[in-house]
């Protein structure tokens, strides 16, 4: 039987490469998304609750969706601060807790850092959540139940995104290139490692 | 003049010990904490706004206050993930942006982390925490105003708090010598620096 995935944020730049990564080796890939179908919402952990619920019998989640934006931290308010990581911090924890419980044996859950190669101004939210989520997934690996395993992408830009963003993209990497980290964390048997593609 | 620093969690294991290096160092010490006066919850942010209110004229602010409780994350509720960041994460953060505008003209702002030697069972959201610290001090350092420096102390395992658990506290790192990491913090140069004692 095909190995089924879950894929958060399928319909993005990099979630679009890992879903044809994975569907390239051969695994059933459900692509999840804020505006597709299953809809996820990292913002609203309901969504999370929902999507369990709705599809069974998992063997992996992988989510590459939902960002910190940019913003020079004095011009946030408090309330703002903790909105900044609602969705790419506490979204991802939250799946992960779910993933714990409803994967099958033996499953694998990956999750979506950032790795900021120079200082870009406004990043240092940006920063606490990839840096916190690095550290998270180092030491909550060690608790994941039934063999399940945990691991963390944290890629630097991605030549696509600065393509678009108008930039020659000479210091990114191809979509297609950090899409094989995924698949590495989601075949191989590591557990609790942050990859930097 | 003698130089003013505000130290929260001055009644600690480790914020008695860097009070009384400051002291030895001719500092004036403003002593905060839960309990004291000035009197600071890291978890109510109107008590920072209070606190800069009351104390004018400060060149720097130390914080070794709070911390994050250790439980397997299943056990936590998606209520208690938030609440337990508030402290020592939030509060810290918000302390930092306060101090931002408040110090005089080439303050200094340190704040604690943590350092996990070996794996503790339950400490993955201390380990999101710490981490998540070091990756913001190292960006927002580049934000910081009028000279200001901004700076993390992660110390590991403090001896006398092995010692009031009950354990031979041999793998601890004496008070004293912890504090002297912070006095470096506020007396020396650096700007951005993760200081592990
Ligand atoms: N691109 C880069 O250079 C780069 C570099 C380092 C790290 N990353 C990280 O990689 C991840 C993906 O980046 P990307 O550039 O591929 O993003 P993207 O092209 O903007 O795509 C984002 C994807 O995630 C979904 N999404 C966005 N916010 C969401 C939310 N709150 N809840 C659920 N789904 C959400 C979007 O769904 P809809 O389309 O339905 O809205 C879309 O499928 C992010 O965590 C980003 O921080 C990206
Ligand atoms: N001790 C260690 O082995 C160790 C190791 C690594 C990191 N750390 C970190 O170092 C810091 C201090 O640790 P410690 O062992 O010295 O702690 P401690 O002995 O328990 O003292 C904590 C101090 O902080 C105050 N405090 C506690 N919660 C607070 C809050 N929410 N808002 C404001 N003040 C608060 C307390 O005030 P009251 O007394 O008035 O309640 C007290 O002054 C913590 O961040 C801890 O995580 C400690």
């Amino acid at each position: 039987m095909r190995k089924k995935i879950i894929v958060i944020g399928a319909t993005g730049t990099l979630g679009s490469a890992v879903a044809s990564e994975l569907e390239a080796a051969d695994y059933e890939v459900v692509r999840a998304s804020r505006k597709g179908s299953p809809r996820v919402e990292l913002e609203d952990l309901s969504t999370l609750d929902a999507l369990f619920a709705a599809v069974s019998a998992v063997d992996g989640v992988v989510c590459v969706a939902a960002s910190v934006g940019l913003s020079p931290l004095e011009s946030l308010s408090d309330t703002d601060v903790v909105l900044a990581m609602k969705g790419k911090l506490f979204g991802q924890v939250a799946l992960l807790q779910r993933a714990a419980k409803h994967l099958r044996d033996g499953g694998s859950i990956t999750l979506t850092g950032g790795t900021f190669k120079s200082y870009i101004p406004g990043s240092s939210l940006g920063a606490l959540v990839n840096a916190g989520l690095e550290g998270f997934i180092r030491s909550v690996a060690r608790e994941m139940p039934r063999g399940i395993r945990a691991n963390l992408v944290s890629p630097g830009w991605i030549r696509e995104t600065l393509l678009a963003m108008g930039q020659d993209g000479s210091e990114g990497t191809p979509a297609s290139e950090v899409a094989r980290a995924y698949l590495e964390a989601v075949t191989g048997k590591m557990q609790g490692q942050v990859l930097i593609p």
